[in-house]
């Protein structure tokens, strides 16, 4: 008899941990491509297995001709594979930021308040040849090592849960397992357009860092995220647990100088961008929390650090103090702006 | 009157700081390239204003014909800007690792015994373009965080002090002070030639990312790795703290395992790392930590780990012991392996 070919075993080793460990239902975004085709086929057979729903969304961002029809027959593959519930949402795609993100913005909202609406998880198919080009493009943003480590492989949100659980899997072996199971796989045109970053990298940049580097590139950047993204959490979490400490220690919700002046730079900035946010003070940047740094660590005497949406920050008998705004600016920006196309 | 040209004041502005912290001598290693010549001219300049004494180093490799000439000529060209001592040293090279690592392996050692003998730091040419192009090597290797954090402008290593001023210094700017300044600059052949990785990255993979990432993509590169070191250097910091609270509390050397379970992943591999270090463990690899790291995570009972030159670690009593090897391997390799053609 034999089990089922490699790479459909593959895909279905991929998402069995997630299903045993919770039997929160799930919805599968499937874009109709082979990623999410081949996520879906997986998830439908060990949902099976393993007692937990498994349904799916198709979105229909209504900005190629047909995308109606497209979006069902997407629709109608996912029942054909045992999915349900299957739901079509269409979404307006407005403009900021470009294409891309206004798509994947709309996207993500449909996606998440379907999510809310059925009290399940989103299952996406990013892979790790998306993963590979999510960290060569944080690369190139420069904004840290947070914007390297790539993507989650599950991440809760505004009551929203995202599950990632192909970032281990190539992208040829999502597609074998399409061809291996008969399953049809939509090429969406976008995909190929070298007018998005993200097809260039694909295309041009990682063949010329495989070639120049003798290969296992895409492999390589994934496991230094996933590292990364350890030594961040771990960073992260001892920065929460010290800005609970010194919290204690301040009157008044302010934050005493002395002990953060003792902490590592890489801890002491952490704690005062918690500090800040917990406050409510929007968009910081990082020239804004050396500024407030510099309250602790070059001390003169200097006066109120002004911050983004008109809050400041003043160093009084030495406890540092956030001054609330004199008007108050909008929410802060979604999260999901720096996520590839799914 | 006016001031020197602006690529002149830039290195000027560079190296100023470094003599102005610490009057020790300095010894720039000097290959006749643009970047180590309008190195050496900016601490020529600078020395004489601080007053700290600079001169200079040529390593002679004999791997080219005219070798010792060039080399003769870099070191009259030094003297000429005003460096004393001057030295040219001639070194064998070996094969181990290919010719470029064997080169550089040669060069350092032969920099290093120069600086020891002479009480001096050594500096070097790197720039912000081989700090960038060093992170993209480090991200094909794929061994973690620390391969993606580049150079470090200071490292003291075995008792030399080695110091990168131009790591915030384009490669543009260090030709053009050299052209302003009317300095011979040699280009070796060597750094044009494809068979090396580093001109690869250098000649096509930046220049590639540069025009899809839509440029800034080096300062990005060498900005990422900065915060990055950052991070690490505070978690490596954090990590040998514990290191030295656990062991107050392990017997003979031990490490006691429940307050090992409590930490963050990040911070007790790092701990358990330092530990097997201290305890002498030469070549350990991510897959023995994790091993080691089961006695703490997942125990259940079992016996011995075995590691690298015939150690092991056993879990005895709730605490972590070092079973020492039977016969003691050589000293570790020097760490300049991983480092860029000056």
């Amino acid at each position: 008899m034999g089990g089922p070919p490699p790479a459909v075993a593959a895909l279905r080793v991929a998402v069995r941990p997630g299903l045993l460990f919770s039997d929160r239902p799930v919805l599968v975004a499937c874009s109709g491509g082979a990623d999410s085709v081949a996520l879906a086929a997986a998830l439908a057979f060990e949902g099976r297995a393993c007692g937990v729903p498994v349904g799916g969304v198709t979105v229909d961002h209504g900005l190629q001709p047909g995308s109606a029809e497209r979006a069902g027959r997407t629709a109608e593959l996912l029942r054909e594979l045992g999915l349900d519930p299957v739901f079509v949402r269409t979404v307006a795609v407005g403009t900021d930021g470009g294409p891309e993100a206004a798509a994947r913005a709309a996207r993500y909202a449909a996606l998440a308040a379907t999510a809310l609406g059925h009290g399940a998880r989103i299952a996406l198919g990013h892979t790790l040849d998306d993963q590979a080009e999510t960290v060569l493009l944080g690369l190139g943003r420069g904004s840290g090592p947070r914007s390297v480590a790539g993507m989650v492989a599950t991440r809760e949100d505004d009551g929203v849960l995202w599950w990632r659980p192909l970032l281990g899997v190539r992208r040829a072996t999502t597609r074998q397992a399409c061809g291996d199971q008969g399953l049809p796989v939509w090429d969406d045109p976008w995909n190929a357009d070298p007018a998005y970053t993200r097809v260039r990298l694909r295309t041009e940049v990682l063949p010329l860092l495989e070639d120049v580097l003798g290969g296992g590139v895409a492999p390589s950047l994934a496991r230094t995220a996933e590292l990364l993204r350890e030594d961040l959490d771990a960073l992260d979490g001892l920065a929460a647990a010290e800005l609970g400490r010194l919290r204690t220690e301040g009157a008044d919700g302010g934050l005493p100088a002395r002990p953060l002046a003792a902490l590592p730079a890489a801890l002491r900035r952490r704690v005062l961008r918690g500090w800040l946010r917990a406050a409510g003070v929007p968009d910081l940047q990082a020239v804004h929390l050396r500024a407030v740094e510099t309250l602790v660590t070059g001390w003169r005497g200097q006066g109120r650090v002004d911050l983004p949406g008109g809050a400041g920050v003043v160093r009084a008998s030495g406890t540092l103090v956030v001054l609330p705004p004199v008007r108050r600016s909008g929410p802060p920006a979604p999260g999901h702006l720096e996520e590839p196309l799914p």
